[in-house]
């Protein structure tokens, strides 16, 4: 039983490469999670333990994947960024792609009891779809995480307003949702104030801003580096010697993955951490007492 | 803050719809297995608890999925198959791909205390990469699974061999590599009979023919169809009534999914089972006692 | 000046290989061909000299292109054929498409003058666009071959119908089209011979039908040959020896390419002419006088 | 005979738009050019009415196509660059590289017996291939066109010195490669100066540096511009007004189309021409007398 008059089959196979030196972006989403939140009876608007799996799982992707210079997460959905000179399976899309969302997945599922456990899965199980993108220039990797991150903060206002109408207001879905038609945001800023006595801006970071996770190193100056220039004018290929790529590796491996809560559409997010847009890991931070873990929950 | 300005990034997304009237095949793998297999001491040649936990993973994607029409696994590999009219996620690659990735591997992670309750997981967590490839005809998607099937066959062989000479020969890995080159089926066959007694034939069906996962029904007389011509030769689209569509999902999601370890080879297997080629759900058999849930351990 | 520190821009070439097994079709398109044949004040509805000038670049091509197995062609368009198992080019889109458009439009302008004596070309010059198109089974390309065809009569009904009730019936173009909205084809049929006594089944098959080139032989017997059901289930590679792929080339480039007006819709056309499915020439014909010379305007 | 039941066959396109804020290659390339060269006993290693006729073609493709920023030619291919915010038929592969390899090959052989009034052609005639390949960053772009250049030096000092050896030298094809293997550029001017008397710097530009064509306005003062880190920090989409679009078109049409023999490598040539980075027409140069018409052989 040769199997060498059926391995033409392999002919059928599509090479997938990205283009290369462009920035890689994998977004992934919860599937039904709609549904799914019901189901463990998430709390509204926002379930801080499950934005804390979610993060957590997505420290542990961006821990185990050093080509990954930043990831930025909202609700169910988070996104991954390859530097623009990643050539982590040659750029395969399918395997860049699969290897986050099944990661992803795999600590989801094994974090669960640690966030939830009063609550114990069961089939259906959680799932996740993903998708890369392209983009070709840092403005406008740097316009994708602008529009996720307004993206958030425009939900998050609608949310917050729209359950503070059901839960405190005596609403039903029907009737916060007609009262909120047509508003802008100072209106439902307005409404949570003079209604339920809540200053929007006082709600915890992680919901109005969602999480940036990356690699911390000592913040440089700000108008010390360019980086965003830099990096758009270097081209095809980075030419690192073996023993200066190991270096670098090392000090990414040893640098502590952080969750934070910050803005990412102003310049002064990037321009203090220009290793970001490098890929340059820059000089360790002065060690501090924080757990490092991705497997804990302790963030 | 508008998000409209950013909006367009969306832009850069590019359409991935994979061509309609072929058959698509997404095949999964397990990332560094050979490493993962020797963390949990998984026995040589074959693990029976790793492979049934593979099964009840893959047969849980397939329950979820009625679109799959049959599915097949080896070592640490799967491979699912979507009937070749198959219009979910208006064949999107990346959600195709991404969804059953994900779906394996919650399951597998879920399950994994069922068949290893003795080993607990710990970091870095298994994880599986996939993608999809497209067959234009019915023989280029079987002539794929008999790829598959003799792969496996080959390599078992291989396999039980040289931990034969290893395990109960004493070799080393070398020596055993090096009594191996250059041996035909034959010479292997003979050499565990005559060496240690084995006679291969007699081996378990899953390990020499690998497992097959599909929708269970009444077989055919041998004969009475001609599914593969039928396939070949229906061109696009489709077109069921509403409630014939219904019909047939009902009984579908009805049908148990079986685990068996056949030959897929050979026509009998597709010329009794001609739903698979047709998707046309076949007459139900009559009930058996055994489990269908997806998430039990008891095939 | 070595070149090798600018040579990796090369990895930015992305594959374009079609899927094995699958029929490509390429479309052209004449590029703003309304406009184009104002300027050359082409007759209406059809322009008989602009119809055998394409026709006869088409034939060049197929002739040129033993790959191609049948090309049809109606107006200012073309759809060339090759066969599932054409392995040109390693089957690149861009090469297998750019092709046939840069030698069509060549023998286009080449020709020009045998069709358009007293009318010489000027700048800006006609032009062609083209794409391909992969159908996986015979229905399937039959079925686009079909749509090109209805297409074809139905554009042409329309057409002959409003050119009449302006050229004879003194009517402007808006009095026209109002005239003909909502119309169907027997109103059509109707109007054409009750008022100027035309018989629309008497009109030139050129125009009715469209054109069709392809490689000429003996006609099988009806029923005597299923193409159709072979093609389909003949999976890659098709394995010639060297000698046998050399004589039939040999045959291919003697069979003389032939400009006919035929139903291509119904079986008829494809039962009797086997070869354009199965790829195998035919016995030739027995020889006639017409000439064969595909830069003659003679057919 | 509704073509409704076909239309279907519409679903099997594949969408081809190529990535946005992309700098979009298209090059062309002769097909069999060494066989048609000896038909037309083309002078070697140049035939300077052969790269005319190049140069003549390409130009009219310029001049018709407005979004393209420069292109350059040797031998007998050429590289079209569209600027990274073309958005010409949306950005379609397929419609982007057939129109101009097909308005190219027209306009080929339109002009022929212009340059070649002595040789008519006769089939098989002349016909070209191409493709498109998408740099991200202006670094890409120009490494890609200071590859084709430096390829056009050392063919061009390789084939010059071969030649000489074969006509003037006495030698045959075969010893004129040994007496070449090894050789770097200055054993070749060495030979050429001592055996020949040739001075390569003085051979003719157009044979040295190849050709290049764009649109000319009046040179900037170097260091004035740095269209470069403009160009690559600028985000999709830019929004020009309908009005300043139509005057920025308006400008580009009555801009002359130049045929130069520039270096291309060193930045000078872009710094002092840096609408052809920034796609902002530059100001009329003072009109001179030369010819613009694509068509006419003048340059």
């Amino acid at each position: 039983m040769a199997n060498s008059k059926w391995e033409y089959v392999k002919l059928f196979e599509r090479p997938d490469q990205l283009l290369p030196n462009t920035w890689v972006v994998v977004r992934i989403d919860g599937r039904g999670f709609t549904k799914f939140a019901n189901k463990y009876s998430w709390e509204k608007p926002n379930d801080r333990r499950a934005l804390d799996l979610m993060n957590a799982a997505a420290k542990a992707v961006v821990t185990e994947m050093p080509d990954l210079v930043i990831a930025y997460g909202i609700s169910d959905e988070y996104s991954f960024v390859f530097h623009k000179t990643c050539k982590l399976f040659e750029r395969r899309e399918s395997k860049l792609v699969t290897t986050i969302v099944s990661t992803f997945t795999s600590y989801y599922i094994y974090l669960w009891s640690q966030y939830f456990p009063d609550r114990p899965l069961s089939p259906p199980l959680p799932s996740f779809d993903g998708r890369a993108v392209c983009y070709p220039s840092v403005s406008n990797m740097r316009d994708y995480m602008s529009w996720r991150q307004a993206d958030c903060h425009i939900n998050n206002l609608y949310n917050t307003t729209f359950w503070c109408l059901i839960l405190r207001g005596g609403m039903n879905s029907q009737e916060a949702e007609r009262a909120l038609a047509g508003t802008v945001s100072g209106d439902k800023n307005e409404l949570l104030f003079t209604k339920f006595g809540i200053n929007y801006n006082n709600e915890p970071e992680i919901y109005k801003k969602g999480s940036v996770i990356f690699r911390d190193y000592e913040l440089a100056e700000p108008g010390s580096h360019n980086a965003a220039a830099e990096a758009d004018s270097t081209a095809e290929p980075v030419q690192l010697s073996k023993s200066q790529s190991e270096r670098e590796k090392k000090k990414r491996t040893k640098a502590k993955v952080v969750i934070e809560h910050l803005d990412i559409i102003k310049d002064d997010f990037w321009d203090r951490r220009p290793w970001i847009l490098s890929n340059k890991p820059g000089k360790a931070r002065a060690q501090t007492t924080r757990e490092t873990s991705p497997c804990l929950a302790s963030e």
